[in-house]
């Protein structure tokens, strides 16, 4: 088998090629972990750059919501444990904002470039930066160590890829679409396929795409129309157009990776006739040298709101007249299922880009309102006051930190309900953890990213007139996240998810148990938090039981409502059941009560409010005919 | 006097110069008012432009809840009675979406640039458009007639500057300013001054700005440091550096008239010192003749995160030395008094930003939701069936659509209050009425700007993969929209200044009058509605009976949700309050009260959930200490 696979364990560096660094996280890191707060290395790192990794409020939510300790008892996440995670994500952060964060604004100034030969000119430093980001081994850090990677679990992968969002959304979609090439190719791939390219994606060292959309197949997939047909040598040929396909072409690496849904001859209609190929740019030898470039095009790039840097392309397959050569992985007009292989894990990484975003909007925020003065505010004796002090910034300031910490929360529980499902000894903690994280996944994807949107336009709210400016800076973070709730499945498709399958598809079970469980986890919380919490968990149990019983058109009209209210709850309640932890300052503890108690009382408190309008049904919703809405 | 007044009444364009059209807003109208609902004209004007002015929803909420019938028993406004009005309005539409709309995409993409010598120029078609609009007579048409205006009640003046700033908000800004420069002039301003300038910025052949903000002095305007003093001549000498100055240099007219906050030497610090001085860019002779150049110059525009065809100018005055020759307006020191007598006209203006840009955003997301075919709704025999019928999709656009519907009854009531707080002729009336309109003001500001934010990003969300892509155009609404809850004070200011001003400072008198009234007006509404609006505004008597008694930190940090349950309350009341009226067809009034349905059960179902949010207090606010938040 060419390159690739070796035996789990041991140094990952050992059985590589020449760059010795590669499929581990780990070969940098030396220092001690920062125990005091998020503040204690910011002045240093201030001076380098404006991202400032929240890593102790990472490792805190990793030790005390996710449960790293119980992961870490898994034999084969035996060395993530707390202490050697912490210097891993110290590692990280460090990582992300020296190399990648510096890239964020002229990324989004210069945006990526298409060329008049199809090629694709990333912003200055991209390359430079994504160079080292494969050279210091940040691409395979969470993937298998049987495959090459650093074999980290999952909930750590989350935190490493919410410091590299944070730092520059646009360059950390690169690597989320190659890992789930990756994961597709993982799980579905033949042997020689994963001997050709697994270990060139896990390393970054090429990168992969996933190319589904079609101009009239968005959020319908199953109405995509390119076409596949078998040529003499068991390879396949295709012919079709994509959109909007993420890093579709670009300068970073040689190679790409396509994976492309596409319809073979008399294949059904639907999604019961989409089949999966490997289409690469640059065809790849049997003995894993390039050889030809594979007939596949850009024909243009999108000039888009935001994530400028990101090329989001047309690709076109089969210009020249034969078609681009493909390979058919797994089995035909199985391609759909092999889509939703990693989607939990796809969804959960866009909904990070809402944390993300909210992180970066928040930092620069907090900064902002430290510095500027205006006004006098109660309690001072003169005026002007730094505009933190006015009760109205400091709401707002507050709302995005408290919702940033409670998204933490919600999605590292997410990650860690994955690790768990597919690894815990117990098949039952694996059976219900995997059901949790069906469930928790459109909760993190759709209100994650509906509160990364809310968060960062607080953000420009805070900068005043200086917030619309562009070189502000803060107007990046609200363009940049308003994409996440539209990709990898619209909030409103992850609601009907969420409702169809996720609660109504197991009878209320998993959800119902969920919030037995905040429920009980939440019974020691302060008084306040326990009666925001209490009667929020109770609106969402009155939720659920309604909506298991409604038709199907109020149970849809319902969706998005009560998936707000269900997440809020849920993160709310992570939040609030969260152990204190050992390794914690005291003002680091206090600070975390204080963002809990802020969150219950203005956030949770409001999740009552939402039921009637969940209750409500669909009749009042179709009132307007829609021939009279336009 | 060198032009402009006029005795009121008869035909306003007797005694005007050549351009016959000038301060009448009826000349061109002919036609009849279109009574079929908003959709009957729009096969035609589609054809022309993608704006379709919603003009029986205008007249609607004209009629039945803003009580223009009564309005226009005032002697002064006889002329405006709603047939003369919806002539008015029809012609209004016409024009907008005729000339001003096609405007918007263009100013967007090209924007307005500045030339080495500091000159600005407008993005192509800007020029012709202004100079039709002004000939048109629109900019005059809600101005006093016996000074040279339309003399229709200032309502009517909010129903044309809604259609004008959905047709495009940049353009719209312009005279708005120019509204705000010429009534300060009125009420304030020598007989000369307003000899000299008054005319001119009625009619538009002249604009006007507004120059406050300095970069220490944005919410703090007290804080300023542009100086002036006298000349041998009477005039003074302005000198200093204003940002943030909107259509502050520009090329659609000859002249442009600075209302510029100074201080005076010796001036008392902050707000207590703050002087209003006209400097016109081209200085006027007695004889209203242009002289030379003032030593006023544009020196760098914005780069702004939307409404790119306003030039959003940093004016330097005195680069040359001797300073800039200024005119005090009234007295010295009394600046600050005197902008605040066009504050709940100014503030209000830019609440109606939010309604205009949510319409708009609306209207082309409805279009696309019929267009777009994705999936089989339930209900349809085959697919794909047009996006439309997917109830989250129709969720969103009913949000959209009652939340615009929502704002309109409340600015439109609060343009109401404005007139009949001036002219009714029952003092207690005026007093009551005066009360309303500064409690309305804040609410329409702040809510509908938040709104607009709110309700276009939903616009976005509805195209998809597609919204995030510019040529769409989706994306401008909501980049146009996020300055609104910024400037012209904040909506933090504007929260403050209603529990501060407007609620506390009667001791809640208007506030509780305010909720008795749609208590009693929403009596025989549907049960559901009822019931929505009743646990609605129980929570807003509970939160302002906790306000009146708060201590003062407390009370501004829960300034932003009471502002907003507060408004969603009676926004929701007056839609719910709304006699039927007659001349609207059956459809239509079918579509109004489905539409009132909606908003009660999605969104004023929702205000008692904000209630725990109010009674919190500052306690857990300030739980982190700031120097932790960084």
């Amino acid at each position: 088998m060419a390159g690739g696979r070796r035996d789990g364990g041991g140094n990952p560096d050992e059985s590589r090629g020449p760059r010795s660094v590669r499929g581990s996280p780990l070969p940098a890191f030396g220092g001690t972990p920062p125990y005091g707060g998020r503040h204690t290395r910011l002045t240093t790192l201030r001076t380098m750059t404006d991202y400032r990794p929240p890593v102790t409020d990472i490792r805190w939510v990793l030790e005390n919501v996710a449960g790293l300790g119980e992961i870490s008892r898994i034999e084969r996440f035996a060395h993530a444990d707390p202490e050697v995670t912490s210097g891993i994500l110290d590692e990280a952060g460090r990582f992300m904002a020296e190399v990648v964060a510096p890239l964020s604004r002229v990324g989004d100034r210069v945006g990526s470039r298409r060329n008049d030969d199809g090629s694709v000119t990333t912003p200055p430093g991209y390359r430079e930066a994504y160079r080292r980001f494969v050279e210091a081994g940040w691409p395979a850090a969470a993937f298998p160590e049987e495959w090459g990677g650093g074999g980290l679990p999952t909930v750590v992968g989350i935190a490493l890829q919410e410091m590299l969002t944070t730092a520059d959304v646009a360059f950390s979609l690169c690597p989320m679409l190659t890992r789930s090439a990756n994961e597709l190719l993982l799980a579905h791939g033949s042997e020689e396929q994963r001997g050709l390219y697994l270990d060139k994606l896990t390393s970054g060292e090429w990168t992969g795409t996933m190319a589904l959309t079609e101009s009239h197949a968005g959020s319908d997939v199953g109405a995509l129309s390119t076409r596949a047909v078998t040529a003499d040598d068991g390879t396949w040929r295709i012919t079709g157009t994509k959109i909007f396909i993420t890093w579709g072409e670009h300068d970073l690496t040689d190679n790409s990776i396509h994976m492309v849904l596409a319809r073979a001859p008399d294949a059904p209609p639907g999604t019961a006739g989409v089949s999966c190929f490997i289409v690469p740019k640059v065809l790849v030898r049997p003995d894993g040298t390039l050889g030809e470039r594979n007939d596949v095009t850009c024909v243009s790039i999108e000039h888009k709101l935001g994530i400028h840097a990101s090329p989001t392309c047309v690709l076109s397959f089969g210009d020249r007249g034969e078609g681009a050569i493909g390979h058919l992985v797994g089995e035909l007009n199985s391609g759909m299922g092999y889509m939703f292989t990693m989607m939990n894990l796809a969804r959960l990484m866009v909904g990070v880009e809402g944390l993300a975003v909210a992180e970066r909007s928040y930092q620069q925020a907090a900064a902002y309102a430290l510095e500027r003065r205006q006004g006098r505010a109660v309690g001072d004796e003169t005026g002007p006051s730094p505009i933190v002090r006015h009760p109205d910034v400091r709401r707002m300031l507050m709302l995005m930190r408290s919702g940033t910490e409670a998204m933490r929360c919600l999605m590292y529980r997410n990650g860690a309900a994955i690790d768990l499902g597919e690894h815990h000894p117990d098949p039952d903690v694996r059976e219900r953890e995997t059901a949790l994280a069906g469930l928790l996944t459109p909760l993190s994807k759709a209100w994650g990213t509906d509160m990364g949107v809310e968060l960062t336009s607080l953000g420009i709210q805070i900068h005043g007139g200086a917030g619309y400016i562009e070189e502000t800076g803060a107007a990046q973070w609200w363009r940049d996240s308003r994409i996440a709730p539209i990709y990898e499945g619209t909030n409103g498709i992850q609601a009907i998810d969420l409702v169809s399958r996720k609660v109504a598809g197991d009878g209320g079970t998993a959800v119902r148990r969920l919030l037995d469980d905040l429920d009980a986890d939440t019974a020691a919380a302060g008084n306040m938090v326990r009666t925001h919490l209490a009667a929020a968990i109770d609106a969402c149990r009155q939720g659920t039981d309604w909506l298991l019983s409604a038709k199907r058109p109020d149970a849809l009209a319902a969706a998005s409502t009560y998936c707000r209210m269900l997440a809020t709850t849920v993160a709310g309640g992570l939040l609030a059941s969260a152990t204190l932890g050992t390794g914690f300052s005291d003002e680091f503890l206090s600070d975390k009560a204080a963002t809990t108690a802020f969150f219950s009382e203005q956030v949770v408190s409001g999740v009552p409010g939402m039921l009637p309008s969940v209750l409500a049904g669909a009749e009042n919703l179709f009132g307007v005919p829609e021939e009279r809405l336009v």
